[in-house]
């Protein structure tokens, strides 16, 4: 099923999406009302509303390797970072670059959302927490990662995390293709099946220390390609047996 | 005014204190419902219902010499990081030091909490989007400082932000004397006047770059005398003018 999150006669609705319709719902989960709108021209939304957004770094090898941080040694556990909600931003939107950063680069990502309350998960119930998957762009100012305390600015600056267009309960999320391509231009073409940490081991991690809600948003980590953006620039990331989130850079 | 939030018959509700009396409102900030309750035996609640909280490492001089990272130059610019929701712990609340730190601190902090969204704020106006001020408990797993890649675990898991006893919306944050006591011995001893980046300049900064949303909440650093907390600690945070935030370790 695909779960749609949407802009409906001026309130945020949910919905679910069949072919080219949108069926909304009277809440995430909850039973139709009888209203349907075209796909086309619908003002899409995060298909999310978390409490906190929660990403891994350096969960790809090869992605280690391109930013020079590979000591020879894999990471022995997942690193850890947060984004709050002030970063979504919606399926199609603009982002402006920022002006105090050189160097703004784009991160494709599978993310995930979470369905119901989560603590202390088990390889054996993790999946069984996830609502569903979607596309996430964890957009970076990756010259504030080295100059800052910690990455507050460098990763959860106001829209540092399009995300979308919708969620698809239905998926395997062990090896699916994760492509990001700038203007048409393929820059990351991988699977997750590369990840250091699958989504499972994320999660059973995460959970030792935090309790993850209803809606939070995880990102599992980008792997090799990324590169600065600029104004003008159409971002697009794509994950097998979701669909295409497209960013627009002004 | 002191604005306390208090657990009444099973929910959570907004009230004001005046000496020894909470009188119940229908809302934040809204009008008394003609409930009122003594504060002994109250269950205070954190006075405040963040999307993030965002806290400031390295404000104070003398803490940064105590750790060990004094370069010799003052921080050019506030170095910021997030904690989530989940960290938040009542007043009077008892919180499990960690199996995953061997060295679980206490940082005693002025905390402030947001009354209206608040993005590029100037210093004429950053106080005015201030609903009020408590005190906040920055527990830290020092040693996962150190370990991890980001300060996740080290700050952000579950129950390390304990905060209260309530809101003071009257208090000019300038120059108020901070004290952490453990087990009854004063471990912290400081006054606000000493921050490298008093509360406008973290307002100013902080909302450069993220919008604020009511209810956020921002620690404001700690001055130096962080240390060490074992079961069976009893931790004080008093803020001249606030009151007095206690916390059992357990």
């Amino acid at each position: 099923m695909r779960i749609v999150h949407v802009t409906h006669q001026g309130e945020a609705r949910w919905g679910t999406l069949s072919g080219d319709t949108i069926t909304l719902t009277g809440s995430l989960g909850g039973a139709p009302t009888g209203e349907t709108l075209p796909l086309e021209g619908a003002a899409l939304l995060p298909p999310a509303t978390p409490s906190k957004v929660v990403c891994v770094g350096r969960n790809y090898l090869d992605h280690i390797r391109e930013l020079g941080n590979d000591t020879g040694d894999l990471p022995k556990e997942p690193g850890i970072f947060l984004k709050g909600p002030n970063t979504l931003a919606e399926p199609g939107g603009a982002v402006d670059r920022p002006d105090w950063t050189e160097n703004f680069h784009f991160e494709g990502e599978l993310a995930l959302v979470i369905g119901k309350q989560a603590k202390d998960l088990t390889p054996q119930n993790a999946l069984s927490h996830v609502l569903g998957y979607t596309c996430g762009l964890d957009l970076t100012a990756r010259d504030r990662q080295k100059t800052d305390l910690q990455w507050f600015r460098a990763k959860a600056a106001d829209r540092f995390c399009p995300l979308g267009p919708w969620l698809e309960t239905d998926l395997d999320p062990r090896d699916l293709r994760v492509q990001t391509r700038v203007n048409g231009e393929t820059k990351q073409d991988s699977r997750t099946s590369l990840m250091i940490f699958p989504v499972v081991e994320i999660l059973t991690y995460v959970t030792r220390f935090v309790t993850l809600e209803p809606g939070d948003v995880v990102l599992t980590g980008t792997p090799e390609g990324v590169g600065p953006l600029v104004p003008g620039d159409t971002v697009e990331v794509e994950v097998e047996g979701i669909g295409v989130l497209t960013t627009h850079i002004r």
